[in-house]
């Protein structure tokens, strides 16, 4: 028969088991925070009419986006969870209770060159509260609150929520009399931290039009040391400004009452989200030390989510977390802790005799009392078994030869120490899942 | 603004809140399963190479994908998670342990005709133990306790697995002398139970050519009704024959010991599965009183699995839950438990004054003791209030009033039976916790 080299498609991911582990240990930690707010489970289809899914349009995305055609019908692939969302809530509107509070982790497509750290297809982990004509900014704390949650639960503890608000720098920028020119100068702000903020004054000039001592003034405004002491300043200049001040304030009251401590967030006027999509509070969560990353999971505050699909105004705030590329940059950084357990079972058993039965009795015995377990049943000599137990990385190996059948004991041996103990089942069990629980609180990454 | 009316693709499964979480209950046992019995996780794209995906080709199967091209490339969809798992192995054989058990859980694509209770795109849980050269008959009996540990978690007990080993079937058609027509034979056979014996008996003479005599003794022997007596009669006739006798009886040694009921399982004569795949156990599972629905679980014991992508004889036995039409039958059938939870919180907080601070503090209390919790913050009527904590199906209620705040309490309702409490936030999160430990065994399905 001719052989097909197998291969993967560049851009796209595909883990060895441990990495699938540390992956999924990610996953399933964020996926748990998402729930513990309240937020409901999701699930839409890969596939949308492209009509729906392009109902925007126009852009980078429409080159990006895998389209093609099934008999009639002309199709695409989600090149993200936005959009999936602002249908889902228009086509249900009537069945769904408001504020609708949604995750949904999944992968997405998008046919970009592929580069390091750039996929054509990976997870994204979003979390949104749609509102139904109005929405509290309560709400928009309380997202600040999960994204905290949820990387203290990964183990990360050096890294910082910036937050903003969009009708703080459009409320200024409309005080300013360039209100005109607001979606250029946001653009050249959200830069200022990767180009600095002399060349941010320049391009703003040169590229935006404002002139030279306005763009002094915006620069000045948004790297200000004490951001809300220099907006109390500013208090009654304008009234979108005072709004945005209003909201900048309500969301900084309750960041601590949500359990979000000071070291882990500030109020930094140079984020501004380069998109029109959003009208409130807007945040990027960076790593200590690792501003190269990029930030690791950004949102905000929009005011019309289905517009293309529904006429009612749904006001919403989200979160996203991008996990392909957050795995596979802090996998290349050392971020993924070296403790986390990723084998694939706990106990491996070892059956020394032709005679399976003890070691089924004892899977059996161990998998109700919810011990992760395998029996290795091939026809090895004890070398090679070891070497499996190796291969795989499982902590503990179960020994069972005649002499141990005889007695009604079993061999557990540590394979990280050597170290090795003969008891009864039972014994073992109840040592074992002491060992597990006290695991089970090992997070996916170290705590730098 | 235009309005594009939001719409789900036929053949599309896009679930409401509620359902999506019954959905998911179900696969999250399955998945805890999987994991129970060693199996490590495994994702593989959606997208492959055409060439990758079809390398088996012909048939169905290639009228049924989703094929296109984004630039040069000549992509398709994944069909099934198995030909992925093949890739998989081999792409990676150096780097894998074997036996290599693998579990997946993801979606698939089938440009199928969409039909009641048959998507295009639907959910397949998949598990899998691949062998490099050889693999033990031990994993094929365990198999066979995944299914019954997968389906007992679900809350199922009238379940059966019907069991056969295909080298019964061809050992006997050797016997017979019908060798070559082993393929036909056993497609028929594995209609029996929907068309009669009397009908296949015809076929069989019809469509494969079988003389009537020969025909008679084929059903006589695949209807038999005590058929490990039959067998022991046969013994010595004929090797494959003998073989297979040696495996079946090996598995059905070990289902005991594997914690399989006697009432779950039955050797079945007449499994074949029609695909020339399987060269070992089969099985097909079968919900007591609903013939109808099918086989909710199926798989078997192949030899060759990747032949297509590497030369190495990479034997495995395997099974497939196809999830997606599992749920809509189930769901038809009225097999999923009312009980069942689903409310995207354990809790919800309806403060009652302007100042929110009293309910942030008690969701962080609440949060921080593991009860997922949602704040209800749009200023509305109280009426407004309790009709949202009914549309979202959550069963406690917090109320946060003045009276409470002033008194360090917090007053929860029980929104089944109406039931008020006031005490502190630490009784009440000690009562929650009891109250919540007792819904976490509600399995998604009734026992039946």
């Amino acid at each position: 028969m001719d052989i097909i080299t197998p291969r993967t498609l560049s851009g796209f991911v595909q883990l060895l088991p441990a990495d699938q582990m540390r992956f999924n240990a990610m996953l399933d930690r964020i996926r748990a925070t998402y729930e513990l707010y309240g937020f409901t489970p999701l699930d839409t289809p890969v596939i949308e009419s492209a009509e729906i899914l392009l109902a925007k349009g126009g852009g980078e995305t429409e080159k990006q986006i895998y389209r093609f055609t099934k008999g009639d019908a002309d199709l695409a692939l989600r090149f993200d969870l936005t959009v999936p969302l602002a249908k889902y809530v228009a086509e249900n509107y009537g069945r769904l209770p408001f504020p609708f509070r949604r995750y949904q982790i999944g992968k997405v497509y998008r046919g970009e060159r592929a580069q390091r750290g750039r996929f054509r297809e990976f997870y994204q982990c979003d979390a949104d509260i749609i509102g139904d004509g109005s929405l509290s900014v309560i709400n928009e704390a309380e997202t600040v609150s999960v994204i905290y949650a949820a990387f203290t639960s990964l183990g990360l503890t050096g890294f910082r929520i910036h937050f903003n608000n969009r009708k703080v720098l459009s409320g200024f920028f409309e005080f300013l009399g360039i209100a005109d020119k607001s979606a250029a100068v946001m653009q050249t702000i959200d830069k200022l931290d990767k180009i600095g903020a002399d060349k941010a004054r320049e391009l703003l000039v040169s590229d935006a039009g404002i002139p030279a001592e306005t763009a002094e003034e915006i620069c000045a405004f948004v790297t200000a040391e004490a951001p809300l002491e220099l907006l109390e300043r500013l208090r009654g200049k304008n009234e979108t400004l005072d709004l945005g001040i209003a909201e900048l304030n309500a969301v900084a009251a309750h960041l601590s009452g949500f359990g979000v401590p000071e070291q882990n967030y500030v109020i930094d006027l140079k984020i501004a989200r380069g998109l029109d999509y959003y009208t409130g509070t807007v945040f990027e969560t960076f790593i200590d030390g690792h501003p190269e990353i990029g930030s690791v999971c950004s949102g905000g505050r929009y005011d019309d989510l289905a517009g293309y699909y529904i006429k009612r105004k749904l006001p919403g705030v989200g979160i996203s977390i991008g996990l392909s590329r957050l795995f596979y940059v802090l996998q290349e950084q050392g971020f993924i802790n070296p403790e986390l357990p990723c084998a694939p079972c706990d106990l491996l058993i070892l059956p020394m005799t032709d005679d399976f039965s003890a070691a089924v009795g004892l899977a059996s015995e161990l998998r109700r009392a919810g011990i992760r377990t395998s029996i290795y049943a091939e026809d090895k000599k004890f070398r090679a078994k070891m070497s499996y137990a190796d291969g795989i990385g499982v902590r503990y190996a179960a020994i069972l030869g005649e002499d141990e059948i005889a007695a009604g004991q079993v061999t557990v041996r540590d394979m990280r120490s050597g170290q090795q103990t003969t008891a009864s089942a039972a014994l073992i069990v109840k040592g074992l899942l002491a060992a597990l629980a006290a695991q089970k609180d090992i997070p996916p990454l170290r705590g730098i």
